[in-house]
């Protein structure tokens, strides 16, 4: 598995039963990235079984109840649990002074540190990053300042051919030098073709989050081609007014952006809970775009290579 | 039904995936009162079927985060559902200040007025009265100041018997008056025996919340021969210094609380996330009082008259 993202919640402000409201987890090259933390976000990464102690870096979207109450309960968790390691969370700059009572309040004695980065909501800004993934937040447009996430892989070297090794009797400085993109000489003094030294890097992978937004065509070059599109489709097309209206996206528009965005997969979410059944959101989706499904809570969806 | 108690969440300050952090519905009269409110419980209302419009007065024992971060969510929830009636939260002083803040930026357009009313920590005190029910607050003995409630009918008049009625001819203020416990005179003159003409009331019912606390045998009268009792029990016995020093309560001595103070049932819950299997505690609590059971998350115990 090269990505894989767990859904933790996937409803809209108003939780049901067996949706919760938004979170979710973004797994990729052994980082564990938290994606907004609704009310009973630490139950559900315990229903997943997720180590809670992989989690260093949570990215807010923005600052509305169903996408933060989650919050104080984690960060209390974190504390009982003996955390030491920072926590760092990605976030409106509103965020450290609403906690900050709460924090000496109910949590006086945590026993690691909470690093606050502020959030850029005027243009796409590399918020995170390590030698193997980056993620970069863009603008979304929503009632409140808002942020998308994109979380990519960086593109990994090529790998040699073990048949290359012995024919050429490589040694590990010409190893590294031929992965680097450095020509290699043969015996016969010609340049050996990288193909037959060489076998393609694998793909990076790559993953989008866009929720809460109105229909918003200008992400559509931030997420070009990411593999994985989380896109919030609160209301069928029928209430685009309403959807206009409250700053939110109907079922038929998140597909249009995964259309033109090429995106791999697209995954809907954030379903208002005036809909009992939510199969026309599927219906509405895929008569734009093929690859959508619709996430349910629990849910745990893969891009392999 | 005469009075039910519907478990929201029973387990202690670290909530694993079936126990949720301390909530509970208790039912009386046509009353929902709402004691306590961790993380989720606005779900887990969701999930028992409880109707959000009923619930009107909320008693928290104390603030620890396991026992108020479902607040936020649920106050924000009432206020999307269009709640308009007043909603009353009888907790510390400093819960006011504390939500302030948080109540501007998160429920700028709340359309109900939420009032707080500040707890009593000195002594047994009646905070919610009205003509069918009671509540008092009483003094436990925690690490922040906490209270226990007890919930109780009021007493009832007894029932004017169908025979007397036809027997003696009663006019309606001949049975009022008879009810409210005044002679009655028959024909011959004599006074008519009141067993005659009166069924005895329905004894009310009583409820009693006692988390979280140390073993405090202060609420022995307080809570004498209540019908049922919710008792706190993080540890088993063999860990009793470590309730001491966390101020909190054994199964045994959560027992023997409940058998000096001669109550219906005992209910046990807030166990330590420590032990997976709780089977010790039910027995440990029986070898002092055999009526005891260990509660689960979406358990409701009724009361019958």
């Amino acid at each position: 598995m090269a990505l894989s993202v767990t859904i933790l919640g996937s409803n809209s402000a108003l939780p049901i039963s067996d949706r919760y409201p938004t979170a979710q987890i973004l797994r990729v090259s052994e980082r564990f990235f938290l994606i907004d933390c609704g009310e009973g976000t630490q139950m559900q990464l315990r229903r997943n079984k997720i180590n809670f102690s992989k989690i260093n870096q949570i990215f807010l979207s923005h600052l509305h109840g169903d996408h933060v109450f989650g919050l104080m309960g984690l960060i209390s968790t974190f504390g009982l649990l003996g955390r030491r390691k920072a926590l760092t969370i990605h976030a409106h700059s509103d965020l450290k002074n609403l906690l900050k009572p709460h924090l000496d309040y109910f949590c006086a004695d945590l026993p690691y540190q909470i690093v606050f980065k502020d959030l850029n909501y005027d243009e796409p800004t590399v918020i995170y990053e390590d030698k193997k993934v980056v993620v970069l937040s863009f603008p979304l447009s929503h009632r409140i300042p808002t942020c998308g996430f994109l979380i990519k892989e960086k593109a990994k070297q090529p790998n040699i051919r073990k048949e290359a090794i012995e024919r050429y009797q490589l040694s590990v400085p010409e190893i590294v030098a031929i992965k680097n993109g450095q020509e290699f000489i043969g015996e016969d003094g010609l340049p050996v073709d990288s193909s037959e030294l060489l076998t393609p890097a694998p793909k990076p992978c790559s993953y989008a989050f866009c929720s809460d937004t109105r229909y918003y065509r200008r992400v559509i070059p931030i997420i070009k081609e990411v593999d994985l599109l989380y896109h919030e489709a609160t209301f069928l097309h029928e209430l685009k007014d309403l959807a206009k209206r409250t700053s939110h996206t109907t079922a038929k528009q998140a597909a249009t952006i995964a259309r033109d965005a090429n995106v791999g997969q697209l995954l809907l979410g954030h379903f208002s809970s005036r809909y009992r059944d939510l199969k026309p959101f599927e219906e509405e989706a895929r008569s734009v775009f093929d690859n959508a499904i619709l996430v349910n809570d629990n849910m745990t969806i893969e891009v392999k290579r």
